[in-house]
């Protein structure tokens, strides 16, 4: 599964900024696939980059019409399914990532056969996988894990691809989860996998590599989430990471979706990645820390960097504050 | 999903006992459900039951028809479709653990359907599940988790029910695979729900229950299984077990389908165990541990045993050697 670039992305009757979050994430990290933005007479929130009609976006090649808006419940807006239509007759692949498949929008699957162009629900894996192996693998990988969901996994690893490539590395972000394959334009939803192929599926987004080259895998959940831990293990043993980056964000309250439950401590949330990791790579380190500092102000996040840095003899970083060259100079043993 | 007992156990054209094991270990674990078997000419097996036609275990009340044979790939033998629509019509259930499902034979899902029956596919769960919260819930459960898969989970839980029962004890054995579904007459097959949902399925098979009441939940692979850690993760967190039993199979050469790998040992398996079982039970502890010694000579397997309960302060038996009592006795105080 490969999404065709350029993207003309949807942003539909979006109410604010975050329900636009795919989107904005697209615009961020892929800026030369994203030729411009479709709104709807509603939709309160603006990527800065030109609106086009389907038909000019077209015209001007775009391949595919990304979904990068969700409401309540990941439905597919009634206002929306006309604009499907169009776009599938005009020729347009459509991307989603939502609960609700655009292939199940009653006639769309069977108008867009007839045109000859493909309904991406990226949530939804299609593919046949293979149970994983855990077999020694060529190539490089470093996984982002934990200490719960939603702490800057798919961030801190685009961040670090970013940051790779301009140091000269070859580096392919992996992506887990919907909002990461839109941006990616592939990858596997992991945790919507049947769970017999967690790690299978693992194994298939990052395969045998060239010796020198880096797959970066974004991570999903935690060990310590009561819910998904299970994707995290077998995400963890099909990744067969040399390096993770353990990310965080500190002062959150509960493990997120579950109010009373502390999260992990540094110390044992990196000690239990390491000793299950070791299963399928016995070399595995922790390449440094990555926070999400965002609640925190400026002097207090940086001193909280620093001491945790201190406390692991890790670099400790927060990409959005200070980016993520630390991580990137221990690859390149600058570090 | 709840199968209707009694059962007709169709052993098809089974070549030996193993392709039987199913339908076996319905008779071993569940007589009073097995008015008869139905065998095709060429079957080389018999489970010493009164052998059947469909008309007569109607006639004697059998309510569902169990697939109790598997052939090379799980498929549907061409010869047995016949019979499945001659069961239909007469207006029996159809319960089967196969990988291809019996819903999928071209018509019979019709056919079910027109006469009022279910056709059950057991290894394809269907319900609408909800993702795992890990609050704690009232009630006692006991997790059979293992060094590696096939070691005798579900054998020692089935132990487990029939010697907690005979000592005055609640206890329902909880299925989490397919040939243990058939036996339960319930369950769900944790390893082929939606991996965001494993943990979710646990905590709706064994839900809160009575305060003396013990769901004695079957285990799937093993933490240190790269191909299906996952699972066994979820399965782990969702059951939120008061007792682990570790299972293992000694002399093992390797982890099942994977030749090189190493079986971890019994202190680190434990110790991972209940290292992550604490997440949603602080007070887990290990019960005792339980071998399939079937490759050992008495003297050599009662030798290992008593060792390995020395070694660890608790009982280690063979469920099929020993029986399981002095893990019961624990329970009861006894022991």
């Amino acid at each position: 599964m490969a999404l065709r670039a350029p993207y003309l992305l949807f942003l539909g009757d979006a109410p604010d900024k975050l329900a636009a979050k795919t989107a904005n994430g697209i615009h961020q990290w892929r800026p030369d696939w994203c030729l411009g933005q479709f709104r709807l007479p509603d939709c309160k929130t603006d990527l800065g980059i030109p609106d086009m009609t389907l038909e000019e976006a077209r015209a001007a090649g775009a391949e595919t019409l990304v979904i990068g808006v969700a409401n309540r419940g990941g439905r597919i807006g009634e206002a929306w399914r006309e604009i499907l239509f169009q776009a599938v007759a005009l020729g347009f692949d459509i991307a989603a990532g939502l609960h609700q498949k655009v292939a199940d929008v009653p006639g769309l699957a069977a108008a867009a056969a007839a045109k000859g162009v493909t309904l991406h629900d990226v949530r939804h894996p299609t593919e046949s996988l293979d149970v994983g192996t855990g077999g020694p693998r060529s190539g490089k990988r470093i996984l982002a894990v934990g200490t719960d969901c939603s702490v800057g996994k798919m961030y801190t690893m685009l961040a670090m691809e970013k940051a790779m490539r301009e140091a000269g590395l070859k580096a392919d972000f992996r992506a887990t989860g919907q909002t990461g394959i839109l941006i990616a334009g592939s990858g596997i939803s992991v945790d919507a996998v049947v769970s017999d192929f967690i790690s299978g599926a693992t194994e298939r987004l990052a395969p045998a590599h060239d010796a020198d080259h880096w797959d970066l895998v974004e991570g999903q959940g935690s060990l310590f989430h009561a819910s998904f831990a299970g994707v995290s293990l077998g995400l963890l043993h099909g990744a067969q990471p040399d390096h993770l980056i353990l990310c965080h964000e500190p002062n959150r309250p509960h493990m997120r979706g579950l109010p009373g439950r502390a999260l992990p401590s540094l110390k044992e949330c990196m000690a239990l990645n390491l000793q299950c990791a070791r299963l399928t790579n016995p070399d595995v380190q922790v390449l440094g820390l990555a926070f999400n500092t965002s609640a925190l102000a400026d002097a207090e996040a940086h001193d909280l960097m620093e001491r945790t840095g201190e406390t692991f003899g890790l670099p400790c970083v927060d990409p959005v504050r200070t980016g993520v060259g630390p991580l990137v100079d221990r690859l390149t043993a600058k570090g």
